[in-house]
């Protein structure tokens, strides 16, 4: 029945057991406060829940009423841990707001729905009532996708569909599965598992993000150069509307028009809640071979992963971080660590081969039946010599595999400690990518030096290439700022139109994974033009006439 | 400047100057005669162009003045053939109207714009003065998606973009092109070679049909497995639009929000033009390897495609014909032909081999660079194995390469000798497929008997399986019958009615790349829900608000 939400953080990221090996770290704090030019890193906590408060619950008696008669009494939600809850995702700019305390936005009631119908009774009765429905997964979203903004409504309700978490059917014949919308990575993954099979969809956010939530905001997991993005891997889906059912159908392909699922994938709820998809599955992998390698430089890795695209190389995962980033996470893993003989020899070795602070490492991994996996790895292999890169072996590949979840943990320590961390990526055709890899990074660098909290302070900027087509791919970036404290909402707001004007400027788009939400909805009309952001508009109007449907999300207001 | 409509026949497939092998082979005749129930095939030839009449043209001076300030005089054309010629598309449907005459749906003047902003001109033009556009590629359309309707409006003109056939850049590091939409696939094939590249779209319709038209019903090549289907290859497109111009931005991968080219895919020219797309091309293959393989039944080889697929082997195509259409074919190239000792001693093999008259023929592809194919070959070859099927080396593949876009040439020699010969094609998943295929297939025979001319007449349903993905697959249906030459039209709407029905009632879409047009636009609803009409309908009139744009084409009256 989904997942416990009193396990899981209000106001941070990830279970609430999750322990936390930063905090007691002195000589991280340290590292890391001179890396940011900071002469230290104080404690900043946020505040803690006993001491908030919650806005009056909107929704009459008669709501009320009505809402219990439609899922039961058991499945309407008020108390304060739910409503905060749900107030917000888990962007940093919702952190902020969670930390300091503000619940301004918490819904008014959060609904667990048992199926399809009951949603299709819910949305009825909300858009017959003016309330704003929130549709809501996992609450991961880092772009303000689930925030409770109402819109010009005064009452919202949230829709948690975890308790939506079946697997309805596994078609062994066809390779497709139908489950629930709510149901989380894991427990989707352990189902397919049990029949052979495997998504292998795994974001970052996997083990509390859903099914209705990737397709909803158009995810891609880590391995998707094999096993796609959600549109990739989307046969059908139900959404559920306030004007009734629009079930997309299930054929592998056609040419009977637009496809409707088209239309569901990435639109963030403002069309309709995804209560049941269909899904292509693969066999389970045989093999699951994950290396590093290191590249001279950032564009002789790009050049490598773009060879192995256009050659058809069937990697898994080409993950490549810049200089700053592989000196980033090189100087990290060995802080509080004696500087060993083997430290040393490596590095010694590096510089004979002429890798200095340019040196880029990349994580590349192959799945999939023994020979086949083995067979791409060779080709890999081939193409990042002929670009000069050293291969490192497995070890950076299998602690990559073995933390691949356990970044989004690392915001949290470092907002108590005054640093801010944020993540935004984008993606472009090749011959953009430099030109869109450096303007990004330099509106971040030189929109953290305007907003730090004294002189001197500075940003960590780095970034990856985290996914990869034969026509370009997308660029990750992580920054690291001294929180101004005084002015944290503001510094974020700042540093985000930076970069996300430089994306723009320079033909990437304002996502390719994380969605548009409202972070990015000031963007929105910049990519896809008035006329399309019009079209889009008269399909919502079509499907939620009376605009109840996730206000604020995706479309420009 | 475009392929010269002249030497295109009015009212029937391709080239005016191809040489009808087929009219005087009455042996082919008599066989086919005997096959069909018939006592003999009459001569039934199409009326000839010079006794036709035309509809009185409906543009007013003014609205001819209007048009030739746009385009210029020249590229505005009345004349008789031009109105004739783009009256229809190549329908079977169309084809009945346009051997008995039928010019009534001829468009009033034919406009052959030369850049995106004079479509844009013309279509603010139109819809100002109620004038239904309708787009218009190589006019190859089966399913009725260029036929001049008027809709509700008095006036019509086809807007014929084949002098629209540039190709603007080729951008050889990300793998893209960008091309007008006029552009035919030999001339767009030609610029690719140039540079090294190939898009490797190659429907029947090939030598005529034209990208925009390729977007604008969602089509797939024969190769579709290695280069995908519209929708995989197209990075985005410029749609001109009654309201201004809508760009679809060109990253190879997003997250925000719906993608505005899937609303393009498949949209017909009902919410815009086609101008302009940009394209992902492939290296040019270093080898294409074509060959036969034989298996004992249908599900065999469907079986052995599926495995293919679901196992990730890289085939450009999988083409298996069912037991009919292996034993049509075979008889066919065998008639007039004397029994050779070299047949009779194949016939002795398979039939040691156990192959009878289930057997099916399986034509497979594998391009692209040596080893890979090579590999996919043997890859192939084995799982054929497996499903008992016996490999019949490189002749049938290259006989079948050789005439890949002639079958279109064999309706009108039909069709002159009394004889119907259609095509229709859908698509559903490995576990529908079976079910999908049977019922289908007892429609067309059904509703054949039913209408066929004389008693003891009937029809030959063949069917391949030309396009598969992991989780199913298209079939492919061509039937042949005898002409009820009284009631023609009748006859092929009473079988298409049947099929279609059947089609949509075993869980397949009305098209898995024809297109929608106005021949199934009666069943659209079904396949899309009212809910998702609807959707389409708010698009619709957002880009398209009077409405003039290619009446009667994808949504149900």
């Amino acid at each position: 029945m989904g997942i416990d939400r009193t396990k899981i953080r209000w106001n941070g990221w990830g279970w609430a057991a999750h322990k936390d090996d930063l905090a007691d770290r002195e000589d991280l704090w340290a590292w890391l406060a001179a890396e940011l030019g900071m002469p230290a890193l104080l404690a900043t906590p946020g505040r803690a829940f006993e001491e908030l408060s919650l806005p009056p619950c909107a929704l009459s008696l008669e709501d009320r009423h009505g809402l219990n008669g439609i899922v039961g009494v058991e499945h309407v939600r008020d108390d304060a841990y739910e409503r905060a809850f749900h107030a917000l995702g888990r962007s940093y700019y919702d952190l902020l707001r969670l930390r300091a305390g503000d619940l301004s936005l918490a819904p008014d009631a959060v609904i667990y729905p048992r199926g399809t119908e009951e949603v299709l009774t819910i949305l009825a009765f909300a858009a017959a009532r003016d309330i704003a429905v929130i549709p809501y997964g996992g609450g991961t979203s880092v772009v303000g996708g689930v925030s409770g903004s109402r819109g010009g409504f005064k009452k919202a309700i949230t829709m948690d569909l975890s308790a939506m978490d079946r697997v309805i059917d596994v078609d062994t014949v066809s390779g497709t599965a139908t489950a629930e919308a709510g149901i989380a990575g894991p427990a989707l993954e352990k189902a397919l598992e049990a029949k052979g099979f495997t998504l292998g969809h795994t974001p970052q956010s996997f083990e509390f993000s859903t099914l209705g939530g990737w397709i909803g905001h158009r995810g891609a997991g880590q391995g998707s150069n094999r096993y796609g993005r959600a549109e990739d891997w989307l046969v059908g889906a139900k959404l559920a509307t306030p004007r009734g059912l629009l079930a997309t159908g299930d054929v592998p392909a056609s040419a009977a028009g637009p496809q409707l699922k088209d239309l569901v994938l990435g639109s963030e709820g403002i069309f309709g809640i995804v209560t049941e998809a269909t899904i292509r599955v693969h066999s389970r992998p045989e093999v699951s071979d994950y290396r590093g390698y290191l590249f001279h430089d950032f564009e002789s890795g790009m050049a490598a992963i773009r060879a192995a695209m256009q050659e058809d190389v069937s990697a898994t995962m080409l993950r490549l971080s810049d200089a700053g980033e592989t000196r980033f996470y090189r100087a990290y893993g060995r802080i509080g660590k004696k500087r060993t003989i083997s430290h040393r020899l490596s590095d010694l070795y590096l510089e004979m081969r002429r890798f200095d602070d340019k040196a880029c490492a990349l994580i590349a991994g192959f799945e999939g039946r023994g020979k086949a996996a083995s067979s791409a790895r060779r080709q890999f292999d081939a193409i990042a010599r002929r670009f000069g890169a050293l291969a490192l072996g497995h070890r950076m590949g299998e602690r990559w595999q073995q933390g691949r979840f356990q970044a989004p943990y690392l915001r949290d320590p470092m907002m108590d400690r005054g640093v801010g961390l944020d993540t935004l990526e984008t993606a472009a055709s090749w011959s953009k990518l430099g030109a869109l890899y450096a303007a990004t990074r330099a509106a971040l660098k030189t929109a953290i030096l305007q907003t730090v909290p004294r002189e001197g302070a500075k940003g960590i900027v780095m970034c990856h290439v985290s996914h990869s087509y034969p026509d370009g791919a997308s660029l990750y970036f992580t920054y690291i700022f001294p929180r101004a404290l005084d002015s944290d909402i503001a510094q974020w707001k700042a540093i985000k139109k930076a970069a996300t004007d430089a994306i723009v400027a320079n033909g990437g788009t304002v996502s390719h994974h994380h969605g548009v939400g409202e972070d990015h909805a000031p963007w929105i009309a910049q990519e896809k033009g008035m006329l399309g952001i019009e079209a889009l508009r008269a399909v919502k109007t079509a499907l939620d006439p009376s605009g109840i449907l996730n206000p604020g999300k995706l479309l420009p207001r």
